[in-house]
């Protein structure tokens, strides 16, 4: 192609929009155009990375024996109710864009095909002798996301290959999960990327085994840990790990003991003396699932965090897999409590006290009674004051009627509430009801393994100012029905499989995911298939995702210098470009011409900068574009030379007319 | 691939929800399955012809100097107001689905890609050095279709290949689109399609010219019609013609007679004994567009039916380049009318009296104003008999304000019309300024060429049962202000290039459609470039679609049999299947699959048909399948030969199995 005909053009700026290095360079060069947040047009260039990308996918998913395909990206949503997915996608994290059709149906765009495929899956599959089964597509997706941003890395819109497949048994499943893992190797190596497998966590997708693909980058959104013997690697979000050993206490004695000034574990270790790993820290987690809310109250030691991704998977388990929307530490800023008396923070006890939490809380009930219900304010609190006296005893979430009813009660015996807020109440009732099962929340104990064995802990006394010390499990605190492994494993730990070795940490973009989904949506589903017993089974899935443009992209996040984009060879654009100092110049340009079609003949994707441009604005852009190698028909013409340069290493040869395509086609071929 | 190892299911009934001969052999040979109303789920059976489509489109394409690139299918709709199709795409066709993503935006998936084109033109085209310009994309598409039919070729979600150029003037233009013209013949004849090109309308894109490539089949949804010396042809939207002279009329006095029973123009020509030839024809036509409705009377010469979109594309230049909606008969069906008296169909004259068409169509109004603006019915009446008598003096859609403050002292004169009904009015005169500007109707009348020089002719006479005859224009009517052609041209017309020839008509299903847009887009999105006099002047755009799913299955419609599918061997899934009668015998097996092997390894992509089933069911379902060659190791295995059989032509022969490879390797070069 020469670039006087194509749509080439190159931005000096920073384009405003972009935050990371690959996506000020792909917008710079002229590889993408914003559309709309997070959702971008594939120019000519970027589009030929894109197809080279999907080739060599296409090629290692076609060597295993997968099949391609191409599902719809309208799906109605019944499938994804038969599946128990459509709420969580579409209302709770909200990720699927969804749309009323012309007939008044609601329909989804696809943003992952489980429920698709095994729809078709139980009208086709019928009997053993059809399995096992691989299917796969190469398909633009979508994702609603919160915070689109860094260009195709977390796109609205992007291009996907996700491969499903159907096994009789989990050992069929565990057969092919392993021949994707070695695809997906092939893949990242083929693409020229430096990457890493990892454990994952299993997220909205479902299923028992994950692992996650990362591509090595500094901007990578990912944490990775991993050992350096190759043995351990896995995202921050599922990492395992062994804790420091905690240093016995020296409070033999329980006592409360003021501490001033010491809401923070540093503050309370420094003032006491103690090491924080003699400290249980309680901190409150406020969970959105699909019946409501919840209030979790986690217990861990001082010196450890809690892992967010590993705490929702522990409650999915206790909810009896409910779906969970979100689980994030309870708002306790100011503007979110127009208290009466602050929550003690930083000073909480590892036990509940409800009608502490509701009093210090009371924008959670009083102005949704106030602001939505249209109570007045003396009602809503009178009706909150009752409310909370009533939690403490009972039973999360259930009782709900009874506790209306003794609550109308307390209003009719109480003389100084007036007939008014009692026809009020008596109106909202029905609304009250709904409200209360999502706002008032079910309450959870969790403590974190690395409490469990402490003696005589220091903890909080639930008392701003003041902590308990010489404490114990089964004395003065219960231990909470639930001991998990909630507990964020980091960089220097010790490592599960080899304490000798520690875990260091990698930043990652996740550019693939392979599952083993089991049963979970054949069995949601009544996807089975005839068994050579004779009996009806579900099939066994699993599922295997690459972003194609996200690689494509990760590329760029991966190498690239101050100069532009340095695409590895075998997903350039181009392999090659003839620069032209200077077009007026006949003998230049018809060395060129000759190379341009030459090297194009050969194989050697090449492009003609023929462009009426300085010589200096075309070398630059040839790096920016990021094209691995660049011949110039300059100054040594006259030698029968030109000059060939290797973008990657700046490496800059005179050549020989003769010898440039046979030494490019060569170097492609060895890339 | 392996049978066994494929998903491979065939049905041997008709799928009930298929009408159409290819539809149902796409679903029983397993080549796709419906997941929602119009949308459909590629097998790898079809995927691979859709491959084969799409690389063949590609290289023509390439061919051409057009660049690939890839558009989001996600589209703000602030670009699709700047261009002023938002509202006719998602509101009144109502063609384009319509989402609100999580940040409260409005997003239409895209069916067309003009908008976004002609936003990254304005982007990045800024000089005539840039250009020509041709970008392509090959991409699913979207359109929410009242009635998705036959499978992939009237579906909700489908496979385009659409382009757009870029020029600096309609010479250039011309040029692309004869390029265009050249490719799309390309695709089609290596597709091995029958098909013709046909002049087009234009439709919703808009632009100036446009052909259509029509796949010839009989189940397609267009009418071709087309002169045999090749000079013509013309969608029948589109096709103009020369009608039949006129009878000349022997009443030469003009009359009022009564016609008893003959509200149609055979029983009047019947009564008369007079040519259907000397009859106006007066038809009413309800219009929508985008700033209200419309109602036109047309009048035609009585053999004669008028083309609607003919007349919606008159009416889109008489109302000043409105977006028009729809364009309907008036419903004048009995349900339509709460009538106090029918509009007298059959018998109305070529002028308009609104007043006799408001108290014929009382619904339109009365009901309104009673059901939605809560008028009383006795209000409503009154308001409506007002306004009658004013739209017959009062220029459409003017003097608005002036006829409301006209009306309000007419009732305040009245004193059969209450106070509170006044004070009803006042409430609700602003809802009523927007109302009666939507439900008012525009009234135009427009006259067919085939009536502007009828003498003496014979017409209704807005009255049951009496014609008048004798009449003549500017004598008894005045010739409507517009004379247009709006008649549908038919078979057996004489063609206008040439009287001798005669029209002849032929069914064709449309899968390519190029246009010369122009600057339409351009201008209403101020996408310029600067000219080389240093001007800055709007882009000329072209653009152009093929329907590469639907091509698919007009293949499947125009080649097939009572077995199956006869795909031509450009497009088909695989070359060749190699049949074994019974997997048991190993001679059969090893014979199978070493040409199997060598045929792949030739290049003739093939097919091994292993499963454990009977021979005659393998048989079908290879001819159902629609595979141009299959091989069969049968009994004449002992001499060393194999059967091949041809599925076009159902030619058998026996082959000595070292002929089989490079014959089968030929005929595929062949074709």
């Amino acid at each position: 192609m020469r670039l006087s005909q194509m749509l080439f053009v190159t931005l000096r700026e920073d384009p405003a929009e972009a935050e990371i290095p690959s996506h000020k360079l792909l917008l710079r060069a002229g590889y993408m155009r914003r559309i709309a947040s997070g959702v971008y047009a594939y120019l000519p260039l970027l589009w030929r990375v894109l197809t080279k990308v999907s080739a060599i996918v296409r090629e290692e998913m076609d060597a295993t024996g997968a099949q391609e395909c191409l599902l719809p990206q309208l799906q109605p949503s019944e499938l994804w109710k038969e599946s128990g997915r459509w709420d969580t996608y579409t209302k709770a994290e909200g990720i699927m864009f969804s749309l009323i059709d012309r007939r008044d149906q609601e329909m989804g765009l696809g943003p992952t095909h489980e429920e698709v495929i095994t729809a078709i899956a139980r009208d086709m599959i019928r009997s053993y002798r059809q399995l096992p089964l691989n299917l796969y597509q190469i398909q633009t997706k979508f994702r609603d996301e919160i915070r689109s941003r860094f260009g195709l890395m977390r796109g609205r819109e992007f291009i996907m290959k996700d491969a499903y497949s159907f096994h009789t048994d989990e050992e069929s499943l565990k057969q092919t999960y392993q021949d994707m893992y070695r695809a997906y190797t092939n893949i990242l190596q083929r693409c020229g990327l430096k990457f890493r497998a990892v454990d994952a966590d299993s997220g909205a997708i479902g299923g028992s085994g994950s692992t996650e693909f990362m591509v090595l980058a500094e901007a990578g959104e990912d944490e990775v840990l991993y050992t350096e013997d190759g043995q351990y690697a896995a995202n921050v979000e599922k990492a395992v790990s062994l804790p420091p050993d905690a240093v016995p206490s020296t409070f033999e004695q329980f006592e409360k003991l003021e501490t001033p000034n010491t809401p923070t574990i540093d503050a309370v270790a420094n003032f006491l003396k103690c090491s924080p790993t003699q400290i249980v820290k309680n901190v409150f987690y406020n969970v959105q699932y699909s019946e409501g809310r919840a209030v979790v109250l986690v217990s861990i030691r001082g010196d450890q965090a809690v892992n967010e991704v590993k705490l929702q998977n522990c409650l999915q388990r206790l909810l009896g897999g409910k779906s969970i929307f979100s689980v994030e530490p309870l708002d306790t800023s100011a503007e979110s409590i127009d208290s009466k008396e602050a929550l003690p923070v930083g000073y909480i006890a590892p036990s509940l006290d409800w009608k502490l939490f509701f009093e210090t809380y009371p924008n959670l009930s009083v102005r949704r009674l106030t602001d939505d219900l249209k109570f007045s304010e003396s009602t809503a609190e009178a009706i909150l004051s009752c409310w909370a006296e009533r939690l403490n005893s009972l039973p999360p979430l259930d009782g709900l009627h009874e506790a209306i009813k003794l609550y109308k009660e307390q209003l009719e015996s109480d003389k100084s509430l007036t007939a008014r807020v009692f026809e009020e109440l008596s109106q909202a009732s029905w609304l009250l009801a709904t409200e209360l099962r999502q706002k008032f929340p079910t309450h959870i104990r969790i403590a974190d393994r690395t409490v469990a064995d402490l003696k005589n802990f220091i903890t909080g006394s639930n008392e701003t100012g003041c902590h308990t010390v010489g404490a114990n499990w089964g004395e003065q605190f219960d231990l909470p029905e639930y001991v998990e492994d909630v507990r964020e494993a980091k960089a220097g730990d010790r490592a599960v499989h080899d304490p000798s070795q520690t875990l260091h940490t990698a930043r990652g973009i996740e550019i693939g995911h392979i599952f083993q989904l089991g049963q979970k949506y054949s069995q949601a589903m009544g996807a089975t298939y005839t068994a050579e017993s004779g009996e009806e089974v579900p099939l066994w899935m699993g599922c295997y995702g690459v972003g194609v443009s996200r690689l494509a992209q990760s590329a760029v996040e991966q190498s690239h210098d101050e100069n532009g984009i340095i695409w590895p060879i075998a997903i350039a654009p181009y392999h090659a470009i003839v620069v032209v100092p200077n077009i007026s110049d006949e003998a230049q340009m018809a060395a060129a011409e000759k190379l341009y079609a030459d090297l194009n003949a050969a194989g050697v994707e090449t492009l003609l900068d023929d462009r009426n441009e300085r010589a200096g604005v075309k070398f630059k852009d040839s790096e920016l574009v990021g094209i691995p190698f660049r011949i110039v028909t300059g100054r040594s013409l006259k030698d029968g030379k030109v000059e060939v340069v290797q973008r990657a290493t700046k490496a800059s040869q005179e050549m020989a007319i003769d010898d440039v395509v046979p030494t490019l086609k060569q170097w492609v071929k060895e890339a």
